[in-house]
C-alpha cells in the first residue's frame, strides 16, 4: 500500500491521467473507474491493493464536468498519504463500513451528469464490477482499450527502468551455474535463484521456473522435487520488479553436462535461429502478427510446429503480462517504445523442452534488447 | 498452480459441486462460471493462479442438459493434472492463443440451451467477465451469492484445518519476546515473525502488521522503519495459508515496557472487555450485526466509539477475508460451522492503536476460538 518508491515527478502522473481523460472522451467514455492494480500504479504512482472493500479512482473524461475522486475505505486511507492529490486536482473521499461505495461512485458520476458508458479496471473483480453496472446503470467496456494506448508506449524513464530489469536478471542468469547442478532438486536450485533476484536488485523473485527434462516441455511447470541429473536439459525462465514496479523476463536453456537426449543440439538450433529471426523482424511498422510468424516459420519448416503451443511474446512494463501480445491474428502495428518479450519455445512432451526469452523494445529503426546473456545452449559442468 | 495438498477424497469435491449445481439452480441461474481462485479451489481442489489467459469452471445447474467443463488455456492444463476430472465427470477442453476462449465458453454454455443468467466468480477480473457477458448475452450475477452458502459452513475437516491454522499463528505470538524489542525497526521485528509464521507450520506469510505508537492507529499499516521505543504500544496482526490453503488471522496488542502513553490501560481494559463481550455473544441464531452491536456498544459508552472505525469481523477460510461479514446492517443469522473473525479496535490518532483478534467457530450450543493466547496486554520487556 506504499507508493512507488520511483518518487516520480507529479508532472508525470498529470500528464498520464490528461492523457487517460482525452482518450476516454475519443472512446466515448464519460469516465475511468480503476481499481487498484498497475494502471492505478501508472496514473497516480499509488500501489494500493484490492480487497474486498471497493479503491477506485474516478476519472472523469475530458469535457465531463465533474472532478476526478479517488474514492477508498477509511482504514485504507493512510496507504494513499503519498498521492500528490492535492497537485493533481484529485478529491478524497472515503467511507466506511455499512455504507455503499458502489452508491457513492454512482452519486459521484453523476456530477458530471448521468453517465451512460464507463471504462472499468481490467483487473476490477465481478464483485465490483457488476454492482457498479448496477447501481450506475451505464455500459461498461475495458478501461484497458483506452490505457493500453498509452501504457504500451513507454517514455525514456520506463525504458530505463526496464533497461535497469533486464541487467538485473541478467546477472543472475550469468550465475546459473552457481546454483544449477546433477544431484539438486528444481525446488533447491529455485530458492537459490530467488533469493539471487532479490540480491541482483529485485524487490521480490516474482517468478521462477526450473523445469529440468520432461518437466521442461510444460511451459508454466514452476518448481517440483525432481532431482536434476546429468544430461538434463533444464529451462530457466526467471523475473520479478524492480523498486520502480517495472519487471524483468528473461528465459535461458541450459544442458547440465553434455546433454543425453540425441535430439537436443539440432532442435536447439533451430529454436535458436526462430528466436533471432524473430527479434531481427522488429521494427516500427511491423505487425504483432509479423513476430509471431517470423518465430513460427522457421520452427514450423523444421517440422517442430505442433511442439510450439503459446504466442512467441507479451508486453511487459508495470505488469509482466500486458499490451500488447506477440500472437497471430494481431495486426497491431509495432510503434517505437513498445516493449515486449520475444520467446518462442520448443516443447519435447515426455522428454524435454527449450525456450529462450529476451525482452526487446522498439526504436525509432530497428529494435534494442534489455538482455544480453548468450543465446546459445549453455552446458554447465555436471 | 499445483492442487491442494491436502489430498482430499474427490467424493468431497464431488458432494460441493453437486450442492453448487442445486443451489445455482435454486437462484434461477442456468451455470456457474469460476475462475481461478479459492472458489475453485473450493470446488475442486485446483489452486491456479489467474492471468490474461482465461481458466474457467463451467458448471451448469441441475437440470440444465450440459456436462461440466473445465476450460483451459492448453499450457495450463499440466498444473490441472491433479483434479480428478475423470471421477467428477468433468470434460476438459483446451485452447491455445489466438483462438477466443470467451466464445468457447459461450458454445459450451449453448449445448445446455442458449443461457438467460449466470453466476460468474466474485474474482473474475473484467477483462473476462465484459467479454463473457458480451459473448453468451447472458445476465450476470456473482457466483459468490451461490457459493458463499456452501463455504460459509464449514464442515469437519475445515474447522480442523483452521484449528490447526489458530494454533500455529498461537505458536508465533507466543515467541513475541524473541522479536519484539525497543530498537529495532518494524520492519526488521516483520521480518523475523514472517520467518517463524513460516517456521510454525505456514507455507507462507501472508500478512504481517507491525504497528508501533502512532503506527498502530492505523489499522491496515504494514511495516515501517520507525524504530520501536521503550514504552511503545504495538498492534501485532499476523496470518497466512497452511498446507490445506486454510488462514490463521491472530491480533495481540503488546507494549515494549510499561506503555507510555497514560491512556493504554484504561482504554485497553474496555477493548478487551468489548471484545470478551462479542465472542461470548456469538451463538446459532444470533445476527452478525448483533455481534458487531456486541463489540461497538461498550466501546461507544465509554466514549471510543469514533475511534473504532471498522467493522468487527470478517469470515475466514479458504480466504483470508470471506463471508459472512460481522458489521452493522447484516441480519445474516449465525449457524453451527461459520468462522469468522472478532477483532474490535480503538485507534487514537496519531498517538497508538489497540486491537485484539481471535478466529471463532459457531458451535451447535455456543462458540469455539482457534486462538488461545491470552488477551491481556502483554508486557514485553524492552
Amino acid at each position: 500500500m506504499a507508493t512507488d518508491s520511483l518518487k516520480q515527478d507529479p508532472a508525470v502522473f498529470a500528464a498520464r491521467l490528461s492523457r487517460a481523460a482525452a482518450t476516454a472522451a475519443t472512446a466515448d467514455l464519460d469516465a475511468l473507474l480503476i481499481t487498484p492494480g498497475s494502471d492505478l500504479r501508472y496514473l497516480l504512482g499509488a500501489r494500493g491493493e484490492s480487497f474486498e472493500r471497493l479503491s477506485t479512482l474516478v476519472l472523469p473524461a475530458t469535457g465531463n464536468g465533474a472532478a476526478p475522486v479517488l474514492v477508498l475505505p477509511k482504514l485504507e486511507a493512510p496507504g494513499y498519504a503519498d498521492v500528490p492529490a492535492d497537485e493533481l486536482g484529485i478529491e478524497i473521499v472515503t467511507w466506511v463500513d455499512g455504507e455503499d461505495p458502489h452508491a457513492l461512485v454512482a452519486d459521484l458520476l453523476r456530477r458530471g451528469g448521468a453517465p451512460s458508458r464507463l471504462g472499468v479496471a481490467d483487473v476490477m473483480p465481478a464483485l465490483h464490477t457488476l454492482p457498479l453496472g448496477a447501481a450506475t446503470g451505464a455500459e461498461q467496456v475495458l478501461a484497458g482499450s483506452v490505457l493500453r494506448e498509452l501504457r504500451m508506449r513507454k517514455d525514456a524513464a520506463e525504458i530505463e527502468a526496464l533497461r535497469t530489469a533486464g541487467a538485473a536478471i541478467d546477472r543472475v542468469h550469468a550465475r546459473m551455474a552457481e546454483f544449477l547442478r546433477a544431484g539438486r532438486t528444481e525446488a533447491q536450485v529455485g530458492a537459490d535463484i530467488a533469493a539471487a533476484i532479490v540480491e541482483e536488485g529485485h524487490t521480490e523473485a516474482d517468478f521462477v521456473i526450473v523445469g529440468s527434462a520432461a518437466n521442461g516441455a510444460s511451459p508454466h511447470h514452476a518448481l517440483s522435487d525432481r532431482v536434476i541429473e546429468a544430461g538434463d536439459v533444464v529451462v530457466v525462465d526467471i523475473g520479478g520488479p524492480i523498486p520502480s514496479g517495472y519487471n524483468s523476463d528473461c528465459t535461458r536453456t541450459y544442458a547440465v553436462g553434455e546433454p543425453s537426449q540425441p535430439d537436443v543440439r539440432e532442435t536447439y538450433a533451430v529454436l535458436q535461429a526462430a528466436q533471432d529471426a524473430a527479434v531481427r523482424a522488429v521494427r516500427p511498422g511491423a505487425t504483432a502478427e509479423s513476430i509471431d510468424a517470423a518465430a513460427r516459420e522457421p520452427i514450423a519448416a523444421a517440422g517442430f510446429g505442433e511442439q510450439f503451443i503459446h504466442r512467441t511474446g507479451h508486453g511487459i512494463g508495470l505488469d509482466v503480462h500486458e499490451e500488447p501480445y506477440i500472437v497471430g491474428g494481431s495486426t497491431l502495428e509495432l510503434e517505437a517504445g513498445m516493449a515486449f518479450s520475444i520467446e518462442p519455445g520448443i516443447y519435447q512432451s515426455g522428454r524435454w523442452g527449450a525456450r529462450i526469452e529476451d525482452i526487446v523494445i522498439v526504436t525509432d529503426d530497428g529494435v534494442l534488447s534489455v538482455n544480453s546473456q548468450p543465446h546459445d545452449l549453455v552446458v554447465l559442468p555436471a
